[in-house]
């Protein structure tokens, strides 16, 4: 039986799944990323536990097809990632390192294009070959899949479309340098901060003004008809809905896939997102269907267990 | 010798190239495009040229590896358009229909796409693999390539990019429906419909106010120093520059292409355009280079029959 390995690496954990070709989740399992000393021992201590898990299993290494690897980074043709915000690497040439660390043919990608591979393979993209999705957590990050092929770009940062700009008149500026970023709007940290902006100028009473504001709770409050929290769903839906109305012509989906922790308040987030897509969508992406990413935290492993098998 | 023929059909002529495997242009020519009778000639007028073509030469099929052609309209995966807006057609398999007229292996693709693959291959793009080319003329194309491959999407509408909102505060309808779109002002129908609004609008003084008023004669009066007309070219860079923004942070581009009748001005529109994108660019998109298109005419036919040449 051949076999491959889906390798998800984030900031805190690895997390680690043995696949069958056909897909077929055997097992998963996470060890800690360690990111002192320029995260030196990552590598190492995934190559330790894949090779620890074939003893167990009484697996050959002949028997393993391939091992794909995610990072949260930009990561270009080669599997080369330039710099990372919460691994401790600066240059690596991950796919080289992997490949003689642990003598797997190995590819490397970004997360989001991951997490997108994913859902195509065995999620809500099921069957289809065009589709965005966009992962909503602290930032803003997109997979787009177009005739089937991930997009990488010249330096692996296709779909960073967190720093698409929706609002030329805003005045805070984004992490990146910019203002009026999507992220700004769209993430968690920017539900939180336009809910926080709305409480502080508005006098409209909101059971915001009680306790924690985060995306959590603004959609809770939002479920619960609270007008404020309304307006935020209705900014967010806006500056979404439109992003992802341009970006629709410029990649022409069939699905759109909604992932991440903000998506984790269900379908109401589609309504106020397709609300103002369909306001604003070219004719010829009017039936583009949204769908809420359907693998969760397993996005990762099943879509690098994917790549591992792409030729 | 293997050959290939690149055709590049338009609503008033179709222009073919019969090319050698390394690109080399052999022959030129132009016929015409017959779209009376929902254009049912079209097909067979070509076929007819190819096979008169190699007559004339002493070449046989089996020395033809391919035909690439390309429509004036959204072409999907299968080689199939929908409807066109000048040749008459509605829906029509013309990959199916131009291999049993003809014998030949045929490739189908948008006009607009197949110009940044011809751009890409002999033209500025060279050794290129991550490129955007606009085609600024009546309206505003795009082709996108991203890690070598032209972008064609569900539908084969991927690149509208005409359609891509800048201005949501637009009162004017586009043609498609919509407000706003990058079209109404980066165009050459756009270009002229701005500066007939500020000459009536305003009332600095304009050699504009003299004569005919369309895309050259504003580029015109911009190299002459006129200020009316400089306002204009600045409207134009600033809405056409952002959206290559945003453009670039979805495809990451290494280098974006600027052809069709706009660009006949020559640099000077780079300049406007730059400027703007520079602005409002992604750190990881601000060394993105802009270059004029350099095959003029002669885009389309390269393109196709490099399609030609493609397994």
């Amino acid at each position: 039986m051949q076999v491959c390995f889906g390798v998800d690496v984030g900031g805190t954990t690895v997390k680690i799944g043995l696949f069958k070709e056909d897909g077929t989740l055997l097992e998963k399992w996470e060890i800690p990323t360690r990111t002192e000393h320029q995260g030196e021992m990552i590598i190492p201590d995934i190559v330790q536990a894949l090779n620890e898990k074939l003893s167990e299993k009484g697996i050959s290494h002949a028997d393993v097809t391939g091992v794909g690897i995610d990072i949260p980074a930009p990561v270009d043709k080669d599997g080369v990632v330039q710099q990372t915000a919460n691994l401790g690497w600066g240059y690596k040439n991950v796919k080289q390192e992997m490949e003689e660390a642990s003598g797997f043919k190995v590819k490397v990608a970004n997360d989001a294009d991951t997490a997108a591979v994913g859902e195509m393979w065995q999620g809500a993209g099921k069957g289809v070959s065009d589709l965005i999705m966009i992962t909503l957590g602290t930032g803003v990050g997109a997979g787009i899949i177009v005739d089937g092929h991930s997009l990488t770009g010249k330096g692996g940062a296709a779909g960073e479309i967190g720093h698409f700009c929706v609002n030329y008149q805003e005045t805070e500026k984004c992490g990146c340098g910019n203002r009026g970023c999507l992220e700004q709007y769209a993430s968690a940290t920017g539900i939180t901060r336009m809910a926080k902006l709305r409480l502080e100028k508005e006098n409209t009473p909101s059971t915001l003004r009680q306790g924690e504001v985060d995306s959590k709770t603004v959609w809770d409050a939002v479920k619960a008809g609270d007008i404020l929290a309304k307006e935020v769903a209705e900014d967010f839906g806006r500056y979404l809905g439109h992003a992802l109305a341009n970006l629709a012509v410029v990649t022409d989906p069939e699905i759109i896939v909604i992932g991440g922790g903000v998506s984790k308040a269900g379908p109401i987030i589609l309504d106020y997102i397709e609300k103002y897509y369909k306001e604003r969508a070219f004719f010829a992406n009017r039936d583009v269907r949204f769908m809420l990413a359907e693998l969760g935290n397993d996005a990762g492993i099943i879509g690098a267990a994917r790549l591992a098998l792409d030729e």
